[in-house]
Order: C-alpha cells, then structure tokens, then sequence
C-alpha cells in the first residue's frame, strides 16, 4: 500500500516524539529514507528510546525548527515532509504564550519559506488540532464548524495550519493539514500530564495507582489510536486529492472520560475517583467534543481501524513493558 | 455624547497614523489625556504632521509595539487601549512574513500580557480587518462567514485578533475587536500604493495624473470613512455589550472600483484606464467584498453617516491642503 515511499526522501520534524516516531517506523519498514529533526526540548515528548529500534535505518538531526538556516538545508531535496513538531500543551501555552508562539507559528512560516526558497516541489503533512474549534457549537464537529480557539496553543496552531493553507494556495507547495483529536498509544509522553490526559491515564494505570478524573467524568471525546493516525498521514501524503485540504480525524464513537478509564482498568486492573476540576483547566476546557471525520473518509478513504479497547491493550503492554524508559 | 471619556487616560498605539491620529484628535477634543505610541516605521503610516494641530495636548512616546518592557510601562494607569498599531500592507505581509508576524502576532501577545500583569482593567478596542474573511463565500459578509485569509497578513490578524478574545473570555480584560472595512480619509498614507488603493487613488486625483485600475474595475468594495470608524471604536469602548465581541464595520453601499474612481474624478477632476492584474496582487486579491455591520449596528447603534461623496470631497480638499506633508 505504501511502497511509494520506497527511497523517498522523507523529512519527519518532531520524529523523535510520540506520532513522529511511529510515522519514522512506519515509513522505514516501507523503505524510504527518513530524516528526523528533533530538540528533545525537555517535557515535549522527544524521547530518543523512540528510535532505537530504527536507529541505524534513519538520519537524525538533533536541532530546532525556529533554527531556520538549518531548516533550509535540511528541507533541500526531500519529498515529503511531516511537519509534527510543535508544543502541544494547553495549559504550557497559557503560561508561557511566547514560547509556544515562536514553535508554533514563527517555525512554521520559516519551514514553510525554507520550502518555498529551497523545495517548493516537497509535499508537506502538516499535523493540526482539533483544538482550534474550541468547544463545539454542534456535534460531531465537521471541518465547517467555526473555530473559536480557548487557548494560546488553539490560536497559534491555527495560524501555523493557515500559513500551509496559503503556500499551497499562493505558491503551490502542496501542503494539507490533519486536525489530530486524541491521540495514544505506545511511544507518547507519559512523564506529565500537561500533554493531555490519556498518557497520564495510562501511566497510573501500569503504575497502579488511582486515576483522578476532573469534573464529573461525562465529558464526551473521541480518540484514535497512533497507527490510524500515521496511516491518515501516509494515505493523505499519498494521494493527489490532499493538497490544500483541511482534513478532521475522529474515532468511530464518542466516549466519556469515565468510560475510558473503565476500559482502561479492565483490562489491567486500577480505581479512579472524581475530583473537581482546577480553575486553570477549567478555563481553558472545551466540554463535550468529538469530530465528524466523513470529509476524509469520502476523499482519502481513510477511516480509523483499532477499536479503543485494542488499542488500549496494546498501549498498556508497551508501557508496561518499556515503562523505565518514559519516566526518566 | 463622549463625555464619558473626559479625564481618561487613553493609550492609542499606531497613534501617528491614520485611523490612530484622527482617533486621538476625538478624544482630545473630549478631554481625554492621550498618549500616543508610535515607532514611525519608515512606510508603515505614521506622520508627525497628523498630530501638528494637537502636538502640546498629548503626550508622544516613539516606541515599537515589540518593544514589551516599554509596553509594560506605557500601559500601566491607562482606562483605555485602543491597539491599531499594526502592518497593514498585504503585499508586504507576502515579501516579509516575518516582520508582519513580528508586529501583528508577537507584539499583540506582548501587549496583551502587559495589561495581564499591570493592567487588567485596561479596555482594549483592536484594530481587526475583513481581510481575514478572504474571498466571500456569500455577499454581504457578516461575522459568522468562514475566516479564510488570503495572506500573511491576514493569518497574522486572525491570530492578533483571537489573543484580544481569548484574552478577554480567559482573564476577563475587556477586549473587542472591530473588523474594518476599506477606511479612507484624512491623514491616510498616499506614499505608496501597498497600503491600499484608496490613498493611491487620492493621490493620483490631486497630482492630476492618470488612475490605474487592476481588472475590469467591477470588483465591488464597500468605504468607511475615517470619522464614522472613530465614531466606532469610541461607542465600543463606552458599551458595555461590547467585550468579548467582534464587530464587523461596513459601509452603506457596494460600490465597484470604477464607480469610486468616477466619483472622484467628479470631485476634482482626472480620467483613469483599466490595467491588468499585475500577478503577486491578482494572486491575494479576494474579488468582490462588502460586509454586513447589522451587528454592531443592532448591539451598539452605529452607522456609518458620511455619504462616499462628502467624504471624498473632504478627503481630496484636505491632500489638497496638505500634500506636501504627505509625500516626503
């Protein structure tokens, strides 16, 4: 299905963290030539045991997308890039606005000028949010759907998915963005719980310890597991329908907090209890949400494979095989 | 009807500008203490001679927005914010990204944590732009239409423009945002044509030279003139529907780029001829666009009052006037 990635130049930036890495796996099993840029910035999810497996199969470069003369360089005569990273936390962006605004907004114009000038012929991934809509106006949310971003990371990485928008649009660098919803499985951050809550979920779980959900536990999502994920991003890249498109991923069904976590303990065992939300979460927390992902389905014949309890079992083994490498 | 304002300490950036200086001689005339900051970038707008009449009623800093230490300072004490600094030039935005992402994202964030730390009563009135909206998916254009910039500038807006709500709804610091239409009038740029067609246009009517129109001169716009803006942005200060809010401005009328120019050529005389796209403009250029203000008309009662004939002829005595103040 992907052996046209075979001997493509493929650059993954943020490839060391939780989906880069396993996009890095995946694209090196099909034979393309990966590079990696990663910063292993402390606490963002860069975790070098993510490779190792692949270690001697990939080029890594340990450097920052806001070094922008090394992105120049680094961009040149690649096909694809998956353009991954960026800071993900919430609850971060709110504390520290400018270092999330630099990541994610100044970075991505100088990824996207370092094409422009050096590739314009590369084709780029680009890993979006659905954070930007904010909290829902109708459910499920389409791509439709009005943004209206709570936080700073939901205002930046609008602006960084815009910025793909418009170099495809007015420079034909074929560019498209996946809004990514919940994300897991093996290889993400579990060290804090500032990246969300599902790897803090699992790590108390193979820590067996007991789990504190915020609020009353109702709160409706949608996940998918990192292999879905990494085929939406390998099926978008490969398809000439792609380029210019916002795309919406989402899981087959909406779950609750609560009923997550009920899997979760299932399978391994564990106890949650429910404690009030804190103000500075609260303010920033979008209720309800899950996605309408018919837009990509229909287009790109993507749709998520894993069920959640699958998926779950097998994040759970990871962890609890390699859990002395996350924590550190 | 401004009274309200008499005594207050207002902080106007982008103050030696157009829309900025004709704001501050309003709110000199009310008794208001103004401080100007402006840093007088070379082609931004800011003109020394805009303030001539008002120079030893307010008090001028020149300083950069990005500056954020001199922020700091300049905000603290003020009643109220009304933040139009800004680069305004699409075509700019396009050949220097970096430098209007500096100004119209970094800067805003800057100024926005500034009033978190020293002033969170400040009220804040931003400059936002219909420019964000991009090409109209239906005509006229109201707030609830899909954002869909067409450049740099316009992502870099959206963004600014979101920092002021977001701020608003997470920190309670009372912000709103008027998206505004083309603005003409008064203390406007007539320099060069990067800033817009309308100050070109005036220019080419007062030197007596020949009008170039891009196109076939049908693209449909709709005209604010200066006073009914400022009219604008002090009724929103004043309201207290306002926070939180964004507030598309308009005009009465969709009038076609031909019909404004034989409206001047009415006034003053002068003749135009049709040119085509030249292709960095056609590649941004949005086609038709007038918005719908039924919002801020209904929430805050504003109309616009200035007929497009009145406030041409205001506009094309006053460069009549003043030209030489405006070309060097």
């Amino acid at each position: 299905m992907y052996t046209d990635f075979y001997n493509k130049e493929v650059l993954i930036t943020g490839g060391l963290g939780f989906i880069g890495s396993n996009l890095a796996h995946r694209l090196v099993a099909v034979g393309a030539n990966v590079t990696i840029v990663d910063s292993l910035i402390k606490d963002y999810g860069g975790n070098l045991f993510n490779i190792e497996a692949i270690r001697d199969k990939i080029r890594l470069n340990i450097s920052d997308v806001r070094d922008a003369y090394g992105m120049e360089h680094l961009i040149s005569g690649k096909d694809f890039l998956f353009n991954l990273a960026g800071q993900v936390s919430h609850i971060d962006s709110m504390n520290d606005p400018f270092t999330d605004m630099e990541i994610n907004v100044h970075s991505q114009l100088s990824i996207l000028e370092a094409c422009r000038k050096n590739n314009p012929k590369v084709k780029i991934i680009y890993a979006g949010t659905r954070q930007i809509y904010g909290r829902p106006q109708y459910l499920p949310v389409d791509e439709l759907h009005p943004v209206c971003p709570t936080d700073v990371n939901g205002i930046n990485k609008m602006a960084g998915e815009w910025y793909h928008i418009l170099y495809n649009n007015v420079y034909g660098i074929k560019s498209c963005s996946l809004r990514l919803t919940n994300t897991y499985g093996p290889r993400q951050l579990i060290k804090h719980s500032r990246q969300g809550f599902i790897g803090w979920f699992i790590r108390q779980i193979v820590e067996r310890k007991e789990i504190q959900i915020f609020g009353d536990g109702t709160q409706l999502r949608d996940f998918n597991y990192v292999d879905d994920v990494c085929d939406a991003m390998l099926q978008v890249a490969l398809s000439k329908n792609s380029w210019g498109n916002i795309y919406n991923l989402g899981g087959s069904e909406a779950v609750s907090l609560r009923q997550l976590v009920e899997i979760m303990i299932g399978i391994k065992g564990g106890n949650y209890h429910l404690v009030p939300f804190p103000e500075e979460k609260k303010r920033i927390d979008i209720g309800d949400f899950y996605g309408d992902f018919s837009k990509i389905k229909s287009e790109i014949s993507w749709t998520p494979k894993t069920t959640l309890l699958n998926g779950l079992k097998e994040t759970i083994d990871y962890y609890s095989t390699h859990f002395s490498k996350y924590i550190d």
